[in-house]
């Protein structure tokens, strides 16, 4: 590994950008920004100046143009990850995309086609729960099979409230995309198929979103996993997994930390956001992706999980759509993503 | 309330009834046993002898001829209850008979014509899930509103490990007919359809029987509980429920007791069996039965749930066979099981 | 064991009293209160009352006299123990004597003495906690050997608050004496010596009293237990162990039950009185000393364990009052105690 | 804050000098390792090559002869401490001395008169619990008021096992060392007396070793320290306190992560060795001194905790060797300390 630092450009100066340039600039060992990319030249430039050394730059052209980039970061939102996907493959330079990796399966084949011109893979995707310690040791024990085969994941994914212009299908797209990403990660294959029930609704959700909901997901050799979607679940941010093999069981996610007692009542805190949840999981992945990178590697999940997901995210918003189970069928994998 | 004790004939004498009779004889107030009634000659001597001063009986005819008798518990398979709760009735004591009411709904409606030829409720149906404190309190945390209104339910069904002849239907009838009898009651309403999923087989359970199951039960209003049904789940006996509302959630069921700290684990014990998880529900339910009884009335589910079980059951079982979502339907509640 | 109820006389209609009458009434099986023993004659009326059968005395020789009695439970305040134990064993009937046996340990050699009269124990003291789930898993843990030896014993003993008159050799005399009975029971061997330390004071304790204290209580071969007694918690009551072994640890009497997640928090209730945290365990010694009584013993602490707590009490009244440690030493165990 | 990153000795290539090396290279922002200073020349040579850049060096005056160092991280066994500390001083770089900063107060003393020569601390002490989110969010409950005054505190500090040569003065300068900084640290004032009990002694422990002990510490208000010192107690590694307020209690360091039902028994893994126990306080401890430093800094315990903590170790020994109280008082601090 050389001993230089990872020169990173940020594309996308907002709530995730920012983040991203913080943990590169305080946290990760080996990696500095030297460029953050975004439209919004003041926003830009308060970004690029909490990052010290690096420039602010209209486009991920420019910066390809004038800074010497080892590396580019994307937080924009999904629909612009193409157009800055395809340039840094063209420059060859290491991507950490945030999910997803495009917004339908369409534009990630057209991405992965991209990819495959260069002469390994050089996008990951930023599923970051795969980095989560506890996710990591569920992983570990299906793998084991100490605990014979897994059989099934009783999933729960809890958002506090949801921002304005939350809409149905991002139950699908940006909330059950982190299960459709993780359930076969875990299990250790692909899902086949999907449907959705819905639950009683919950009152305090914006007029128009019928939810919680029950995602069921079926890998190919029939591991069933049910995910209660609950975006409005007002007490906080939980997101768990409960794991069914032939001889025991297995809990991760549950509430730690100092335990007080106060009134009558045991009590300990929950999360309120993902950032906090997850903040473990987000420094080990960038972490994990700035080493590879260094080694001109790719150390996560990869744009072929990219688009498996997007694949299933389709199929989800079908079976959300009309109350049918869909089954689910990918293009064959390029043995590019066999490694 | 009468300072006599309440003088019960227990009708079967097999591992319930035995249970029933030194459950009475050692732990209840207010009752004692005064015949067993037992075809098997042996069987019930052994039983009469672990009662002092009760005899045995070879039907529940000689038992209400021979014995002065103020109630019966019936311990029996559920297809010879209708041939024991008809005579009781027909002699006006109380009634503790164990699940199933019977064995299909036509049976139940029998039943019920019968009470009804009586001046109110006799039967109380031994759905003893309803006399766990922790049920209890989760049923008023539901009725109290304090969380919202309750908008799905999760549970889990585990049985260490199945009998001989254990077949799939049992997974309905002997197993999840509790939850049949517990999610109406926690959710203060009825169901209203059923749907089975299988998950992935385990292979350490008997030929022939594909299970964990996933059974979807759906009330009137909406509120989705899934119900885990895995009954070689190994580890233990573990019965628990998750309820999502609307403001926050709740869980009963979990582990407790010592805690231990051994070669490098934290570990608790869980339970191997029903009879130490609801030990406390049983006696409970029993002597609350007794006190009623000595009032002359029932405290705890009629025959009208014991017959909406039957149905939901009946629902559940083709729902098994089938696949597919099936609605429920009930006769009208007659007025005489509105109290 | 005879079929016939165990007919008691309830003497002291306070509080302990009135429930004991209620346990026995409701919820114990094979024993019924015949008369209840209490000079004030209003409070007696009413307590009889609620017992169906049973008739108000003024005094316990009233009762030996009027009542055919089998067994008598005494709970009134302990310097008044002693007027009632003798002509109980004088009449030979069975005893359960709520804690303290006596005042102090004069008073109880005064009653062993008498007891001896006799032709086995009568007398039953009410240390519960020895009937509490939990503390029986830990006792059979340390005979067991299991974990290797007994090294240590953290003990916490919280009250919320104190009661109106509440003064600081009650710490002991009221509070620390269970532990001062629970712990050589857990370690199975007397405790040799005696020291009380001060902690920072509660300014939420009634003026002049200076608590929490910590009691170090040492058995003969060097089990070290230290008791945080704290009667002012505010929070709620909890009683807890935690056991040190050579190999591992054990803790018992955490919260459990219903856990609830709200408003940032997951939460669990805690006990607020000792009615409900040793509610099993009142039952499970009154269960048994009834079931017992019925075959003319005791199955619980015998009066020579209520004069070795007696004992114990008077040397950490001494050690309370000078700081110092206190050695402990008892008379002869008679071989009438050890069986 | 300049953009170049810090340049650091690190002296001793230990286990604890490996450790800092590996975080240093993998995981700290902003810093790099140049120096490794290690008399042993192929244990040298070897930790150098794990630290692309750096080089190895016999002795801290050669490597600031040499090398152009911003800071030094001295992790050397305590005796060797000041030998390097009145060196870097000179030199006026930042230090992060391992404990303890010295073995004795007098070389304390000496090592603070030589940073009052520099214009501003210079030396951050290695305790690194200060740094632990959990006792963090415990400090903080104490300085908010928010549950009443902090009364006691109930600490346990338990290894697995001993390695070889492990005495039982240890127990105090290796081990009770870490609560004899954090428990003034979390009740904000100074230790003010110390008294050591023994507990019946672990027959695992090594000949000569006679331990557990409870070593208590009383702070100058009265809080009540006691801790359990037990570093044979073989189930795993575990550090925990519990802190009693005058109006509710809350406990830190219990077990949490992956839970597994196997067995019968709930399991969940306990920490085998203070590496996984502080992973993330030392990462943290790490990055701020780190970051401290670049501005010419510290942010942790100075050389005056050092001091103090000597002090009580000392008062510690003796109160362990007599078995008596042993009152403790300090020099006067200097201003250059009350930042």
């Amino acid at each position: 590994m050389s001993t230089e630092s990872l020169r990173i450009a940020v594309v996308g100066a907002g709530i995730m950008g920012a983040d991203h340039i913080k943990r590169i600039t305080n946290t990760i060992s080996g990696a500095r920004v030297v460029a953050v990319v975004e439209p919004d030249a003041a926003r830009a430039a308060a970004a690029a100046a909490s990052a010290p050394g690096s420039v602010a730059r209209r486009s991920i052209e420019e910066s390809l143009a004038e800074d010497a980039l080892d590396a580019v970061i994307i937080a924009t939102p999904g629909p612009f990850h193409e157009s800055v996907l395809l340039p840094a493959l063209e420059a060859g330079i290491s991507i950490l995309c945030e999910k997803p990796l495009t917004p339908d399966s369409e534009a990630a084949l057209r991405v992965i086609e991209a990819e495959q011109r260069g002469d390994k893979p050089r996008i990951q995707v930023g599923f970051m729960r795969r980095f989560d310690p506890e996710y990591v040791e569920l992983r570990r024990l299906v793998e084991s099979g100490e605990a014979g085969q897994l059989l099934a994941l009783h999933c729960a994914h809890r958002n506090a409230s949801t921002p304005p212009g939350y809409v149905e299908s991002m139950l699908i797209t940006d909330s059950v995309v982190h299960e459709i990403d993780i359930v076969p990660w875990i299990a250790g294959e692909p899902i086949a198929a999907v449907e959705v029930k819905k639950t009683k609704r919950n009152s305090l959700a914006p007029a128009g979103l019928h939810e919680p909901q029950l995602v069921l997901l079926e890998t190919v050799s029939g591991v069933l996993a049910d995910v209660e979607i609950n975006v409005n679940a007002q007490f906080g941010y939980q997101v768990t997994t409960d794991a069914v093999f032939e001889r025991g069981m297995a809990a991760i996610g549950r509430t730690s930390g100092i335990t007080r007692w106060e009134n009558g009542r045991l009590t300990v805190a929950e999360h309120m956001t993902y950032t906090t949840r997850f903040e473990e999981a987000y420094d080990r992945e960038v972490q994990r992706w700035v080493n590879a990178s260094r080694r001109g590697e790719i150390d996560g999940p990869s744009a072929w999980d990219g688009y498996r997901a997007a694949v299933v995210c389709e199929a989800a918003l079908e079976a959300q759509a009309t109350g049918r189970r869909v089954d689910v069928s990918y293009a064959d994998m390029p043995a590019f993503y066999a490694g």
